[in-house]
């Protein structure tokens, strides 16, 4: 397993075409808008290094019996999917961001899951080749990107009937040792802080759209391959001299990543038309992802809500009654994100090809609430903090002479609590409930993993409905 | 393990003090207001019987080694906790009421640990009595109802401040022998179907407040007791003859329980004076029984979203797409619950008799949801129900032959569903959102284990706070 | 104006056919189940002639000039509307429950509209035919139930594409001197305490469904009109001997009015045919009614949110912290719902007919508001109230020598507040939220003047989106 | 009546003392941090100078009996009140964002109607005082800044009891010809694009704490006076060469306003010790500016909604059935807030000087709703806007010849919407959701006019509960 610093040195061995705020940028994970979010993921080494942290961040790999880092682990039983939601909530905790290592992982899963039911079904060679790509990434402890979310053109449309058929990524042209693929994809979490792309279908399609049913992975650094980061709110405080206002010194990022006649060999391919087997892709990868928001976001939580449980300190209206009953209704709205991802772990089930996956309804009800709870807990976090986190002057003006002392002076509440961590905490709820942590805490929790309606989609399943009615029919039955 | 035959019959040979509506009833769980849920209670003993339930609806004694039913176990692990959900469900779905047997589950649990507790300390006789007692209620499979909440007379004062102090049960008069106690147990669930009334303090007391430290179990049928059963909306149906507007066949009862110079030999007695032992009857108690809620309300929540279905198609709407948005907010808002109980179970711990506890934090969270969902719940189901749910004409308008035929005409709806199935649709949840299973499924999901504030304290608990507080100190502390 | 004994006696003068829990009965408005909701529409004869509430209850007819009950009168301008929706509050506050003459108000009101459109339109005299009705029901002071609602069959279909076309009212037979026409009306409120039935088609229909664009008014005695009761839950501790637990001696009704080829002459019908004018009927109708439910569900919020404060000092609970801001959220969702009828009101419009019609936005928004909050209000009361509200025993066990002196001893609670008032009060909220009133303030809430899709639609209005996407466009327009 | 250059021109004149970001600025509202506020300021003075807008934005001055902008009116009526909420949404709508200036004519309001209620029962000129510095404001139609909120420190503590005494600004020395005063006040809008400071105290008083009940105006560049701005998320985009990412060249903004030793003539002091009179400027100015906010935020709402969906439009999926609903829900929670302002306006009072005031309890009950609503809408806005609103590559992408063609190719959606205009409405709503529009639309919706615990206290008002038990006490009296 890889030191954090060993990590940082393997990405900068990669020569990728990066975009920041409009310029080519050669090493974009150390680029200031991007090393935040570089930080957290090496908090993904980190902690699997720290002792007692070890049980919940390292695995023994079932394909070569040496330990591994969890993020590279084919979950081998429900206790693997707990250990992940626990995992992650740590991690949350510890970075209040996107850590950005999940959906590799989920996405792992899922093709681990799907290459064997090809293999099993079609006679192919494709589970072998995802072997061979899983066991040098648990190896060399690398990061994965799971590339899926296209640009999608009009939603009305499907992909072979776009205008521009390339809005869904798809094979543009086949060859003897391989194809060209062209097209975009989008919101790519931790796309700059990764080794290799993992590139899968977004969305059923029909058996007459096999050019856009094509899975593969290959190096961040691919000829072809273009990276663009996505702003954020409040992302550039990170390029201020001085500082003081990020809030938080990690963050996560997203990236559209786009595919210009990318050349991709056969031994890089998991899934090459199949177009019936977007089923179980749409469904493992929906399952294991959506529980893992059970974990992050709770973890993330836990700060925003610890640091308004100080803040109140500081104000001194910690132990005022609507106060306490406000930090009691965040903890509620968070732990039911918790509970539904342990539920969804403790309830999963086993693919054929002997994957644990998570309960496919509990983990859409896991999501679906990630999708809303953050809101009042961001709500609730900014009543609780005051007006000033809307209105605090910048870091500069405490620096400065002319206004620090006076600032220092009237921003001192109570007693005990040091005006510059009521500063900082202010800022770091800030940065959570509206700067670049907002990305991560509210819209992501919105739309990562699928948004709220691909959650109600699958909550609409016919099977437990008829289940539901069957009870309530027995009941009728016999009065 | 008795038949649900042999129970009933059981109850018969007690001579209980019971009134109902104004009248003292001799074999009270056989009058019609009553009946129903001594059905529901039997439906314990019946699903034991039953070949596909027995894995959740029995365990084997850890006293005697001998199979039991469920409902008498002692909890030796997290998976013993998360049967008890699970079975607890399957009941709420059979049933589609309150079936009133795990608060006396619960609180044998709870004394169970309470007394090994005032055992090891006291090197008193507590546990061997309550293990003696537990014997013999695994042995002949009795049910123990739980009577916990007191009458509290002014909420503003203490037992030891009310004006009169039997508000609180306690101890009036000490005897060589035993005591005599007084006082009322307000709100027993299943009272008039128990065989044993085990009796705790309900608050926690100071050391000058040994009376009211009293715990004990009595039959049902001890002098000096009398039970009163308290009303509910629409419970007078149950009376009207041709019935067919009761909605569920299936109840639940709660009575007042009168204790007036009861005597308690000291056999019976597992606490008396031991204030500082209020403790861990509120911490285990609350933990176990909140945790039950995310297992019989699902339940409940499945049959009623079942029937909403099934009243959809009944209606024509079940496609449209504003009905079927609704009837996956409902599923989302059922499994919450249950996966709340589901996480509480798995995260529970060991007490230091050995007994498996539920996980406190989340127990509380899981009964706070509880007393809010099934609003959203009824409100929705109310809403896909239709105008007809609060204008539906009586059973007797349908038996009626001058207005039947029209009845039956007027309201057939879609095809392939009979006038008669949507009729009882509507009656079931009418009565399950503002009738005798309201009660159930509204009143008791706010007041049983505790009003939502109840919960709310324990989950403003200082220790939790403290965490989150360090973790957000910790992502400022190196900036 | 008729007094409120004068009023009672007119009703005793219809010869109505009418069926209540399966039999006939002669005078239904006195039947134990239907009288205390003729208590409650008497209300709107008595506070007409009490002094200080003259200005809300009292109108001058436009017709006349003569004083009449605002019920009966045609809104001249929009303080006439904000003067209705007081008086809807008043009456709410007063009754708690539903008084059921607004409809027939709301009714008249869009009649009288429509009437005027169609003979500009048409050279009909249905406006002249509709004023003479009108001035007669404004002279005599006479209740009109609007009969809109029809029995609807499969809701997939079209009136013309039944299986049974009068599941549409109809016209079935065309005769020189009027029609014949059948159906069913349901969920009538108040249908056993109106001396007129004003009859409304329902929704929209094409110009080839001519003949259920029919409306008409006819006296309640009309031959082939048969009404049925519909019953509410706990209606029938209206029939127990000695009383006490119906909670609120006013009550609301709701019946099925069936017509078997009634004859209805040409003086009576204000629309036959004219399909197309059935967009204003909707559209008046709507805004009107809608509005309205923000005058009575608050005034009824106000009995509930009254006695909850003061079941709250009668617990000795009404200072603590958790119980005042539940007391002021139940103020704040109720007064929503009269801000919102009052809004309604100030910005109506006038009508061609010179008729003031409330604004069609916002009265739906208004009662959008009406089908959610009354939930959360009495979730609120039921949590204040405490677990008796689910258990009290019955006023016979309070009566009974045996049991009811220690009922009112163990249920006393905070001096100065008599158990027999806490008893009282308890019993008024558990019908308010359970019981006969609970059909009143949470079904009625969904679904009177339609279910809360019917206002989505309408607030889907495309005229409001493409204001506001011209608001948004302007905003990018220039940068 | 000033034109929006004159405006400008006029606070160029000012030779202020301001800090922004750390460093000493001169003209402050000039700087592209600032700016976008002073343009929205203009506005007040554009609009007021457009035809269709005259009846809204001006009217006629009861001093001079000239025409004014409204912003400097003391209201005469109810429709005086009405008309403000108007204008305020028309301004929202307009600019969405917070345009700076009700504060300043809430206060104003506020001040007229203390001052003559201390004329009249002092005999003090502090009446005279005001009507003369208000006809100024109204001939020069200048800007007044609304300062209230002090530093506060220690919140368990009163002003006279903090170890700072200047944390409430206070009078620290007293001359023959004024005073001299100390303190800070926070979070003051507009405070850089104002004319005049109108200091108001911020609470309640004890008759021991005169030196704290100090109300007086005086001109922004008094010596003594120190501005420093507030920091908003993405603040800086407004200083990024090219452009393009701010998403409104509309912006508001607060700064914190420091006065050492700041001297004030008898002539500019409108209070000066009378602690008594804290109660009506608490409860003019609460009722005044609560009600504010049910006009400027559904303004601001209008705008978001527009936006998303236009934003529907261009993704293709506008006409989608959950699409739709969460359309027609955000119109819901935006209209509420509009309907309890136009509720509170109609439902105002006389003051004993004679100007109008909204009513106390719908006042509040507006703002609560608007310390609530705006977090759902955006939610919602989030949903239906999709991820790339949290992923968007910056505008120097797009422009950037290597990467902007591909962005326009990939983020094409919908045919007939540019991608550029998609790219603004995103970075509209953003800004609206997570950047400076952000601070407006959400934070100062939560504590701006009071925090959400100061409306609920006002609305726990006594006599509120007292009429509302009378109401549940005369339902059970008779029975």
């Amino acid at each position: 397993m890889k030191s954090p610093e060993e990590y940082l040195e393997s990405l900068r061995r990669l020569k990728r075409t990066a975009f920041i705020l409009g310029e080519r940028i050669d090493s974009p994970h150390e680029h200031p808008l991007v090393a935040p979010s570089t930080l957290a993921m090496a908090e993904t080494y980190a902690m699997a290094r720290e002792a007692d942290h070890a049980e919940l961040f390292t695995a023994r790999s079932h394909l070569s019996g040496e330990p591994i880092n969890r993020f590279t682990h084919i979950m081998q039983d429900r206790q693997d999917l707990v250990y992940k939601v626990e995992m992650l909530r740590a991690l949350g905790r510890r970075t209040a961001t996107c850590f950005q290592r999940c959906a590799g992982l989920d996405a792992l899963n899922t093709m681990f899951s799907v290459t064997y039911e090809l293999a099993r079904s079609r006679g192919t060679a494709y589970h072998k080749r995802f072997l061979a790509f899983l066991a040098g990434v648990q190896e060399r402890d690398e990061v994965v990107a799971a590339c899926m979310t296209d640009a999608k053109g009009d939603r009305r449309r499907r992909p072979s009937e776009q205008a521009d058929p390339d809005v869904y990524l798809r094979v543009v042209e086949r060859r003897a040792d391989g194809v060209l693929v062209s097209g975009a994809k989008l919101h790519i979490t931790g796309a700059l802080n990764s080794h290799h792309l993992l590139v899968l279908p977004t969305r059923r399609l029909r058996s007459s759209e096999q050019d856009w049913a094509i899975s593969f992975a290959i190096p961040a650094d691919t000829k072809g391959v273009t990276f663009i980061l996505g702003r954020q709110p409040a992302d550039t405080r990170r390029l201020e001299r001085g500082g003081g206002d990020t809030g938080n010194r990690y963050g996560g990022h997203e990236a559209a990543v786009l595919f210009d006649r990318v050349f991709v060999a056969h031994e890089q391919i998991f899934m090459n038309g199949e177009t019936a087997f977007m089923d179980p892709i749409i469904r493992y990868f929906g399952a294991l992802h959506r529980t893992s928001y059970g974990g992050c976001k709770p973890g993330m939580g836990d700060a925003l809500i610890g640091a308004s449980s100080r803040l109140a300190r500081a104000n001194g209206t910690r132990e005022v009654a609507h106060i306490r009953e406000k930090l009691a209704e965040m903890v509620q709205a968070n732990e039911v994100l918790y509970a539904c991802g342990l539920a969804a772990s403790h309830k999963g089930f086993q693919t054929p090809a002997g994957c644990a996956c998570a309960d496919v309804l509990l983990a859409n009800v896991c999501k679906l609430n990630v999708t809303r709870n953050p809101y009042q807990i961001a709500r609730l976090a900014t009543d609780i903090a005051g007006g000033l986190l809307a209105t605090l002057p910048a870091a500069a003006d405490f620096a400065n002479e002319q206004t620090g002392p006076a600032l220092r002076r009237f921003l001192a509440a109570a007693e005990g609590i040091e005006t510059e961590e009521r500063r900082r905490l202010l800022r770091f709820v800030e940065s959570t409930v509206a700067g670049t942590g907002g990305v991560c805490y509210l819209m992501e929790s919105v739309h990562g993993a699928g948004s709220p309606q691909a959650q109600i989609m699958q909550i609409q399943d016919d099977e437990t409905f008829a289940k539901l009615e069957g009870a309530a029919q027995r009941l009728l039955e016999d009065r």
